[in-house]
């Protein structure tokens, strides 16, 4: 429930983006909602709200040390956001909801360990330890008998792509590309996601390989279109890379909203990146 | 300057929306800048920002109560906005800047006289005496040799386009269709925006007349495109439709963002539209 100020219900927000991806950040335990759905249109609305590409809702955790429900803009929920769970790390961190630089967060798609990098008391940015990639097609889901979905060729509007696919938390197509052309990425990539393979749909990334430590990857989201970065994503473009031996074990991955440093250790990916507040305030609701 | 918490410098700031078009609202003698060009863009910013279509600074004045210096979000100064306006009268009323319900305020684009509509000590709508329209081809300006530019035929693409136009302290261009179709206002506008014979571009609005006192209107708006409401898009669309015969004097004006109110009298121009405040907070900068 909203705090009441001269009658009208406020909720107190911190706005935050990491590497271009932008959220709002509320205290779950504060402000008590059975669904945040209506919350998160209301304050994520671009012109008719703060505007954001998500709601985080920290909540107290049973298992771990916080719990992070993360609603897309549009009021769905998804179960997992790399570069939201950067900011959460750094909301519930800097405003002293989580009193530790090392911990847990319990999401929907798991527990998710963390590691803030604190200067002058306020976190800079955040290691997360992102779990193990899922190559069976079953499992991401892509419509193919086989072990794995890598390096594979399928047919849009008559044209033969060379495609991989992961599942990050969210199903993940990577296709490589000599240069990233916007053009492509908006006509090709919302096709990809559609393309009946893929049946619950597939974010797609374009990735340029620069060289064995850097890639450039940009991302047509599922449901929401191309975005200044997105860390599954990446995760998803550098653990493939490794595997098909494009890229070592250690990849700087850089997109049009800010770098991010991605580390495959016995097959477990980790992402590192930064969080940034860009203002508090509150909402009238 | 701003002010000094923490070692960071924040600046506090008002987001309202007029009708779907959003500010961020400052105060001016309180955060002085040589040039706002950078805070707005900072601010203005939809993901390393605040985010919003514009940034309005309260300054003294010497002429009027106040003093509005309005910058796109894109950091380039503009004479005036419309649905800005509303928005500027409810942030220095409501916060005590100017402690009347009509009053003036200074603009680049001449001395407007607002009114206040007040309930419970906040602003909930606006009118304002927007001034003449122009219409003299030379002023708006549009390359013809004519006393005005009203239902005049010109080519785009092969294709013959009914058009008018006037300067309501920026050009627009009507051109009245059976139906709003966004395919129509993304595709034909910036086409006619371009269009060789306005030499400073133009705005685009897309015109239904639903009856003599209503009509629908889809604005392209020069350098930034579709918006969900465009103010003085609106006042030149009821000018221009009046002038026709196609509506009365007193015109209800609906965009995709909201609804208007337009009066005209003796020539005069009077827009009366909704002002919502969204929140308020502090950002560093």
């Amino acid at each position: 429930m909203g705090v009441s100020i001269g009658g009208d219900f406020v909720i107190e927000f911190i706005k935050l983006h990491g590497a271009g991806n932008d959220f709002i950040a509320i205290d779950g335990e504060k402000y008590i909602y059975e669904d945040y759905s209506e919350i998160a249109r209301k304050m994520c609305h671009r012109r008719f709200g703060i505007g954001a590409d998500g709601l985080l809702v920290a909540k107290p955790s049973d298992v771990a040390d916080c719990c992070m429900i993360y609603y897309n803009s549009d009021g769905t929920r998804a179960k997992m956001c790399g570069n939201g769970l950067r900011c959460f790390v750094k909301y519930v961190h800097d405003t002293g909801l989580v009193d530790k630089d090392e911990f847990e967060v319990e999401t929907l798609a798991g527990i998710i360990k963390v590691r803030a990098n604190v200067e002058y008391g306020k976190v800079v940015s955040v290691r997360a330890d992102m779990g193990r990639a899922e190559l069976s097609p079953e499992k991401i889901p892509v419509d193919y008998a086989g072990s794995d979905f890598l390096s594979k060729t399928i047919e849009v509007d008559g044209q033969q792509i060379n495609i991989s696919a992961a599942l990050v938390g969210v199903p993940h197509a990577v296709i490589y590309v000599d240069t990233i052309d916007m053009e492509k990425v908006t006509t090709l990539g919302p096709k990809i996601e559609n393309h009946s393979i893929f049946p619950d749909r597939t974010n797609v990334n374009f990735v340029k390989v620069v060289d064995k430590s850097n890639l450039r990857v940009a991302t047509w989201e599922r449901g929401c279109g191309y975005t200044l970065a997105c860390g599954t994503g990446i995760c998803a473009s550098a653990y493939i890379s490794n595997i098909l031996g494009l890229v070592s074990e250690s990849v700087n991955v850089e997109s049009e909203g800010g770098k991010l440093k991605i580390d495959i250790i016995d097959g477990l990916i980790y992402m590192d990146g930064p969080a940034v507040k860009i203002c508090e305030g509150v909402m009238e609701v």
